[in-house]
């Protein structure tokens, strides 16, 4: 892609990469394996930490591992919830599906944990979530369901033998040409994140294992 | 991850899904199998097409893509600007070299030709660029980058099975806590990048294959 | 092996595989996908069944599936009993650890919820059991639990790359070649019954969901 | 399973496992790489080992390396019995052949050299053993012999896929609901044996070899 | 490779492509399941074919498969005889034990068959051809071969990943460079082998089956 | 195949194995890393090269590597030569495709960059070439190529899965058994090719790169 820097990029200069004076950092303990300081949060960031504390009770582990930077942490936080959150043929629900099946093929015990816990609370049925953990298949999903997740697991697994008959088998399920991208940009999403999370070791938080378990 | 809007967060709204009145779209030709219309440039993508023509006299076509939302675009644009141009340990070149190492373990034809291309140019070695499309292993690289690499190709083939181990290899040939960071950061878009261009056929612009031949 | 019929083996005879007359058997709901008819339980098994609803409340799944065949009951469950039970050097913890890493790479389903909750109860660490579904790469292992799980998922993975090598890892950790045995036999149990569980779409009782979360 | 000891279990106690006062046992040469001493045959077990002396010639190996414990020598007698033995809608050449494809894909020496003797002894056709060792694949086999070892090959290699559509695939070639059973239980107990014998480095009898060659 | 016709190379025309004026060739009954007339032979192949009934009893079918045109089947044979039979730093049985242990992770029945009553022959060890078969890791070698079959084998199985450390464990113990061409020769050459003969359905003589049994 | 020296066979003696007197060979820089010596070139090899030179500008650096031994080096060159130039059903052009798809699934440098050039230089069309070595499915091709593409990349990956339903599927879009022949023979080859010039890490020459760029 374009190697240009524009307004939407990021300010950071090289003096942000400069070492910290005194002490070296620890690693992050409970957080993940790389010794990162914690940058001062942006005023942005610092109004969604709150809001996380608020509803939540917790900040996600995740935001606070790429709380080292704040180019950073403001980038995926803007990317990742227009990928959940935004408008979208697919339900919230539909979404975390995806997260989790995905989440499986590549054994990432963060996203397993925060993404299971979100589908067994936004669907009301804790069996689901486990379901999506253990092996989808094995689920009484709808055709447009189980479609949408054997798209996003043969991305995962052999991305490259996806040809237009695969987007077919999408559209006779139902599924819009707006739909096949949302889906497609949540199993990528997730084969980027499991695979950050595994690289730094990432830890979930532990209030996700009690959620929601019925 | 926490389920809460915030200021960074996209604005669009459920009126921005409704579907085009009169002719179905499209196709983009040359660009994706996916029939979506282009949504009216922002401000500021607006500004980002034209210093993208103007300084690689196209817009590469993963924008064009993108271009049928704005919110997608433009937190697409930020995320991949901080990861591949902002200030870090590695250079733009390795940062590259691990996009193309990353693109080739999954096939991905876009992103081998647009980032084999991007190698070529930065590095000023045709020769490199080939072999980071064929087989990294074939080239001389210092320790150092071929540590960066094998850990990106593990992180592509077998995530989960990275443990402090895999950490500390990077650590013995010089690279920071940080460093490590940005290794894994990119080489988990790239996972995601080299998916999403499979799953909706992403096709890079014809401009790339002569480019920085030699 | 040997051909040949002794005491120890069943008494079953042709005529126990007539069909029953009058209507088909329907697949057994909430147990498996065969359509196959339970048989009177023997006296032992009748006992046993007994003891099960006493002490779990319920009879779990897998013996209701067998119980087509009472010859076959018995053999699973003194070939069960033995092997998850009777004295060893490893303790009924380990072997549900174990069971559950193997299962893990099976994605059995019924396997991973039963014996999920059993590494769970036995440990009294929810997060343990989540760990051992998920990866059990991630969880914080003494080096000769670790060193007994990377051999059980070796043997899952790749049996025949086994060698001296390899059990000499066990030993050094301070197994003994009779732990060594119990170690292989319940990995190679585990790699049995995952792959009975799904061949029939065997389906775990509800009640191990909930079971020991914390 | 169920935690709870009955009647059919074993009667062992800790004290089996005290260590022999004395000398180590040697590993069992010719028989297993672990070094097990062998129990003192009960009286069942003492029969049966005659029984297979005066009618094979020899006590299989697999028998004389459960030999270290009785509980474990008649449960694993008892169970593979009823499998290769009883009553069932397969023949015995059918279950031979099954137990060497599934000894194939996991290349158990063991097991391919013990089961691919008695494909030919009980086939009278020496190249049909041969074709199941090497690639089942070569054979002309019926369509119901080959649906029933390409569903015993896919047990091996992929567990976690099969679904209602394969069983279907059975029933189409006519096998009943009974039969799919059977060819799921021969299938994963060799999945079992072969890593079994795999992990301990079981040898099998010289005499094999030269059986039934024609 | 230059696209240069030579005095080496083939004098065919056109002409040969031809189709045989009146009925349609039939498949090679037992040879391969490709329709092809077998040519006349030339008179070295002639004198091959000859030299082959008086030594062995009959044609290896491969060769028949090949005698479809002369240009295909000489160049077959040099290149053949070249590899296993000239003068090498390995002996004969080394290099068909490479062959087997190639063709055994190809699963290639021909090969297997033709080259494990090879291994049979000239080691005097029908065992140790079928340790070769079936796992060859089973097999007592000598560290020497254990190192040839383990490049051999990865060499089948992840070519790519081949690098001087490899070679380096070659020269350790004992092999020459020319010795370590003569490995890889072999290796690849039936790498080609095993495809060819799965592609085309070849099947190996009934003779080498009781061939050296012991 | 039978092991019997004929008049095609090499005349190769011991002798010719005997290390060369006086200092080691070093590897040859540029063309492989053993370290073979270079042997007289054979009259017709000498005019084979000279061909190469006069045609090309370069030898091919694989024939540099083989004619460390004449007859090696003359039944290279005849065996690929049949192959890649003798009349066939099969265009030139069709036998690099298979060439450059083949090797692009083994990863070798080699032979994707000679091939590779081969493809972009005989269809005129330099993207054609990329395709072939990114991922051949992204290629608009036909029918007849496609199924002629997709069951040589099937022989690569998995050969021993290869039935006659596989080769019907050429036979119906057009191709005779012979042409199957051709597809078997050259996919075939490039399994082997691909092989030996990554265990010997064979190096294409530099001016491969930039032929054929448009």
């Amino acid at each position: 892609m374009a190697k240009i820097k524009t307004a939407v990029s990021t300010a950071k200069t090289k003096k942000t990469l400069a070492k910290p004076k005194g002490k070296k950092p620890e690693p992050m303990q409970g957080v993940m394996a790389l010794a990162l300081e914690a940058a001062p949060l942006s005023e942005p960031m610092d109004a969604y930490f709150a809001k996380c504390m608020e509803k939540l009770g917790f900040v996600p582990n995740v935001l606070r591992a790429y709380a080292h930077d704040m180019a950073k942490l403001e980038a995926f936080v803007a990317f990742y919830n227009d990928l959940m959150l935004a408008p979208s043929g697919l339900s919230k629900l539909e979404r975390e599906m995806i997260a989790v099946a995905v989440s499986s093929e590549n054994k990432c015990f963060y996203c397993l944990t925060a993404h299971g816990a979100a589908v067994r609370a936004l669907s009301g049925d804790p069996l689901l979530g486990e379901m999506m953990v253990m092996n989808y298949r094995v689920a009484a999903l709808t055709p447009r369901q189980r479609a949408m997740l054997d798209f996003a697991v043969l991305m995962t697994n052999a991305s490259h033998e996806i040809e237009e008959r695969h987007r077919q088998d999408l559209r006779a399920v139902g599924f819009s040409d707006r739909d096949i991208w949302d889906i497609a940009a949540v199993a990528s999403f997730f084969n980027m994140s499991n695979r950050m999370a595994s690289a730094v070791d990432m830890r979930p938080n532990d209030e996700y294992h009690a959620q929601a378990r019925g």
